[in-house]
């Protein structure tokens, strides 16, 4: 599906979702066959300060920071995601004329992923690792791409929530921006849009202008050195979804007017094959 | 779709739902499509409560009793609804081999309804009546038959969470009765199955005995009548599914190991065209 462009739009509190939405309506208009994956980090986090429940982060050994998914929380992130985000996003995007339909991965498998039964982590008190074994964060490994292609031919717009279900078939909390990688290539889309609160790919973060504006295959490497926090991530779902057989990747800001346009116009950082 | 089975299992807290999703796997592997619709209830209730949020309900001047479902109250149904209770169910209906995907009525307007701008309704307090405009509560009007039947031919078994999009795209609460009976009257379902804390209905209530076992087309009037309390909707449900183009309501107790295919046999009341 080489005209597919997937988008990655982020949870955080300062997204403009809105604009997301018109950009969609507008490529969906034009004949463009999107997917749109999102965040949910902002709900989890007010659904969680109204029910009393302290947001936790777990740090691996090499310094990763992820949030500690327990049973409480993995409610909390379900009801956040497929619950609020997802079914909001889906009706912004009707009211657009968009025939979205909402998916989390736990429908149909779309997303498969591996849960670690025992994770190392570092205890922020006292430096020691220990153990946590009931987190529920998973890495994916399948994309059931066969459910979305059935709801893109009969012209749906697939909105999906970062929400996967494990090999026992438990539910697991999956990075976004990953999670949209791995649907990028599952489908051999076209291009990838995952939308950030910078510019793109910066060689001397903060500095706006030192924007890194193409990354062919071969300088991959470099660029995930290169990035730090959580743009390392994003290098990285790039990474995985041109090796998956996604053909163009575009790092873009989403602090402005028609973000998906911009960026499918080369504002951003432009990661290609070649 | 005359094999197809709707299946509608309540929200309450008492619930064996393990027990409908072991039906529901049962008839899906012996080649029976089944939808499920759900309830919410009981899930509404308890994240209510969690988030210090008072459950409100409106009485009609009639003297119908449903939830007031505010603009807060309708994000906590959301969040219930499509987000915990339906995912938790197609995670469930995962694990028994059972391909299930998990929709909302705001997905592929699946579910199109009617929001009444103003409702008349009596203030517990003071006994007089006062309008409220701010209910997000729908009665509904289309059902897309299309999005089911495209997910049911591609071998996927679709979960239905008892929300609504509204003729300007916003978020409805509906009643999961009628929502049942309207997506089996959309397919042409051989059978709605309507599970329910009682035998079916009773001609003295709470008189286990008394249990009416056949109601034709011509009876369903005088049932309505005969029917109190929350078993009045599940006639009127089954009346709407039946004139509207099901062969067969049976309205059955849920108490019970094997709930559906008990159903299934007759034991309930068994509503048909004759």
């Amino acid at each position: 599906m080489s005209d597919l462009v997937v988008v990655k739009v982020g949870g955080g509190a300062g997204v403009d979702v809105d604009a997301v939405c018109t950009d969609v309506a507008a490529l969906v208009r034009a004949g463009t066959p999107v997917v749109l994956m999102h965040g949910t980090s902002a709900a989890v986090d007010s659904i969680s300060a109204r029910m009393g429940v302290e947001g936790r982060t777990l740090q691996s050994p090499t310094g990763h920071v992820s949030r500690y998914t327990d049973p409480e929380t993995l409610d909390i992130y379900t009801m956040a995601a497929n619950g609020l985000v997802n079914t909001t996003l889906v009706a912004k995007l009707q009211a657009l004329g968009v025939n979205a339909v909402g998916l989390s991965g736990v429908d149909g498998k779309l997303l498969l992923a591996h849960r670690k039964e025992a994770v190392r982590a570092i205890d922020p008190k006292t430096g020691r690792q220990r153990i946590v074994r009931d987190d529920y964060t998973g890495k994916i490994e399948a994309v059931n791409a066969g459910l979305l292609r059935l709801l893109i031919g009969a012209g749906y717009t697939p909105v999906v929530a970062p929400l996967a279900i494990g090999l026992e078939c438990e539910r697991l909390n999956v990075d976004g921006d990953r999670a949209a990688a791995q649907i990028a290539a599952a489908l051999g889309a076209g291009t990838l849009v995952i939308l950030t609160n910078v510019p793109g790919l910066l060689a001397n973060f903060p500095d706006e202008s030192s924007l890194v504006r193409h990354i062919g295959r071969n300088g991959l490497d470099r660029a995930i050195e290169l990035a730090g926090g959580r743009m390392k991530r994003k290098v990285l779902a790039a990474q995985e979804a041109i090796e998956g057989g996604a053909r163009r990747v575009i790092l873009a800001d989403s602090r402005r007017a028609g973000p998906i346009g911009a960026a499918l116009n080369g504002e951003g950082t432009v990661i290609t094959h070649d």
